[in-house]
């Protein structure tokens, strides 16, 4: 690290001149780029508006971003299946990755000749549905999947033995009901930003760009955020109406962080180093049954008020979880509560880090919405934390009559990508120098 | 009407006085409902918000609102099936609705007792996941499908004598691969919003309480507006990269609107004058044959400027369409690009007010997003507008190598709720007196 400033989190602050789309083409003009010439960033159109970088996250730095960075507003996940078998051509396409997603997070194009290049017989390198958005505080965030080391047996790309002993697939839980076309994955990337169409135009020229080389095997629109990362956020709703993530991490709490999300270099591979592990569920919310249980029901089962999110018992959100106290109908915090069975204090101190977006994917065919919540967790060892945590939550949650999980995947999140290096880069070695264009 | 301000659409400007969630939840309390209190509309935590109702479109009007409303930014929209036989459940329904419908659009919860009514054996009336959100501009619109007035030769509910002679189930245009279960409806509800949360929270709310009369057949979420209706706003991008709508009709273009989207009591039944007809399409884009197609080649097919939005051979986005002049290669805008065959110009001076969203659903299965544009087109008359549109697109356009329709449904928009009335009462009769609480 050279002696920039950094966020709370070790990553560099967000350096100032970089061009935005938008000024790109409100200014310099088509197909002309003017890389690094000092304009700023920001709504051209919008004089008054002076939050200058306010708009970009930092791409690079120790940890990746898109993990405790505050949680935008919207989310698209996807994740891929590699579908060659040439570590070359992997690794050529991580480093175009990289190379893309850091120019897209400052608000620029995928790529420099951009979708205005005038490739005779060349496709345009972006897909142009952003040219005209700001940066949207736009984070992309890598993650491998088990079977990227692994698949029956074969050790696809020389990364076998690399593989961490943490990163196996989750074992099935009691009321799972996986659908394998929402499930698994050998790459995943989330991409988080203030504006949908922002995330989904990263998302969509990643995998423009990987032709050949990945597919898509699902992905996931998340409409809203349902948890804060952040001390400066406000707690936002589930669609069970209730305020979700209260006892979340937050990016602040240095020490939490250390201890549950980021993996230490010694805890067993060396290149996971600052990286962390992201566990995905997709969470079905059975809305018709959960809308017609009375008020009171509601709030045992979940162990909070709806109103203001405190502890049952207790006035304020924030207020300190009692679960030793009783009232007449016996625990304030009933037995079976989900806050209570999710608590660090039920389950030995564990804490993980949630990330989880609000969905609505259309019908489910029976005549009710498909929506629910799509859980990401961050943790610094999935095995230690979110499986004895879900093993807990799926015998025993009161909730379970309302939700089905539908959708499940796990992924080794890297460190971040630092000067010269490229997403994987201490998995697969090497630097960025060759790294091609899209 | 009154002597109150109106807009240009002749519905009433908004009223003041109204109680948000959030202010409820602020300031008043659990549980208490002060309705009609005299506090502004807002954001009360910051007070240096001075927009006061800019966050709330008038329910009430000539006209229902979200047709000419300037494009809110996101959309959920639904297509119920009717599953009762009783006329007096529907009409019930349809009364209990616009309560609950004009109670969201000023940002109040869906009925008086809200979330938090503390019903020991009733379901709380309001699903809380909007409680702590603005009104957001919500709009909610209603339609009655062709099926509502008769299926399969039955009069369900005494109305098959009025269902007006444009709205039939539109013809198999050349390409279709529709799918039943994106496809038809007996009633849509459209939801607009600002903010996605207040646009599921609305729809979900209404499915709810339809339990036993209605049922979800299908639901569609935008998460970006692909067309402008007012002059005040921006001309956004759909998933081609392409600005979309440059000539869409505009609300202030009054002798348009009236021409072109509000239906004539004259026009043939008189329950739908100040009505309209709402045609949606699911249009799936083959993203992935888009993105590997040059730019020359793009902008031939859709007949513009990928930058600007200029038609071929002109400068600025506004700049007129020029169908006649040639150049080197022949005409400026080839014979069958898309701007050409859905010009006013080839189509004898039709158009259509479109109020599309782009939609990414997950994967296809195939490796691909499941991506593209959920086409709302609203007009007089679908029989003379879009149906002779589309068979002059679904024939000849240079598109439709890049698209393929995947859903349809036709609605008939009933005209705007005025004071004493509800959604469909122009249809069913009666006033909104005996309407019932959710």
């Amino acid at each position: 690290m050279s002696s920039q400033e950094t966020d709370p989190q070790g990553n560099p602050t967000p350096p100032s001149g970089k061009i935005s789309r938008r000024a790109l083409l409100g200014t310099v003009g088509v197909g002309v780029v003017a890389a690094g010439a000092g304009v700023a960033v920001g709504r051209l159109t919008a004089p008054e508006d002076t939050s200058a970088n306010g708009d970009v996250v930092e791409f690079r730095g120790v940890h990746q971003a898109g993990i405790v960075t505050p949680a935008q507003d919207r989310m698209h996940f996807v994740a891929f299946d590699v579908i060659t078998d040439s570590r070359d051509e992997l690794v050529e396409l991580l480093k175009t990755w990289t190379t893309m997603a850091e120019r897209m997070t400052v608000g620029e194009e995928a790529a420099p000749d951009g979708a205005l290049g005038a490739g005779t017989y060349t496709p345009p390198s972006d897909t142009g549905e952003a040219l005209d958005l700001e940066a949207g505080q736009l984070t992309l965030t890598i993650g491998f999947g088990p079977s990227l080391f692994e698949k029956d047996g074969v050790d696809r790309f020389g990364i076998a033995d690399k593989r961490p002993a943490a990163l196996v697939e989750l074992p099935k839980f009691t009321g799972d009901a996986l659908e394998p076309a929402r499930s698994g994955g050998d790459i995943c990337i989330q991409a988080c930003a203030n504006d949908p169409q922002v995330a989904v135009h990263a998302v969509r020229n990643l995998a423009r760009v990987g032709f050949g080389v990945v597919a898509v095997r699902w992905s996931q629109l998340g409409f809203g955020r349902t948890s804060s990362t952040s001390t400066s956020q406000t707690t936002p709703r589930n669609l069970f109406g209730f305020k979700d993530g209260t006892r979340n991490i937050k990016a602040e709490e240095d020490d939490a962080v250390n201890r549950f999300v980021w993996v230490d270099p010694a805890d067993d591979q060396v290149w996971m180093g600052g990286g962390s592990y992201l566990v995905a569920r997709r969470i079905r919310m059975l809305i018709e049954s959960w809308d017609r249980t009375v008020l009171h029901e509601q709030e045992r089962v979940i162990g909070r008020s709806k109103g203001t999110g405190a502890p049952l018992g207790q006035d304020d959100e924030f207020d300190e979880l009692d679960l030793d106290s009783k009232g007449p109908d016996g625990h304030l915090v009933d037995v079976d509560a989900h806050v209570r069975l999710a608590s660090r204090e039920e389950l030995g101190g564990i804490e993980i880090l949630r990330r989880g977006y609000n969905f609505t994917d259309g019908s489910d065919g029976f005549g009710h919405l498909d929506a629910g919540l799509f859980f990401i967790a961050y943790c610094r060892d999935p095995q230690k934390q979110f499986v004895p945590m879900q093993q807990n939550l799926a015998r025993n949650d009161a909730m379970n009559e309302y939700i089905k999980h539908v959708g499940s995947a796990v992924f080794a999140v890297p460190p971040g990508v630092e000067d010269g290096t490229y997403w994987g880069s201490t998995l697969f070695g090497g630097s960025r120098e060759s790294a091609g264009n899209p």
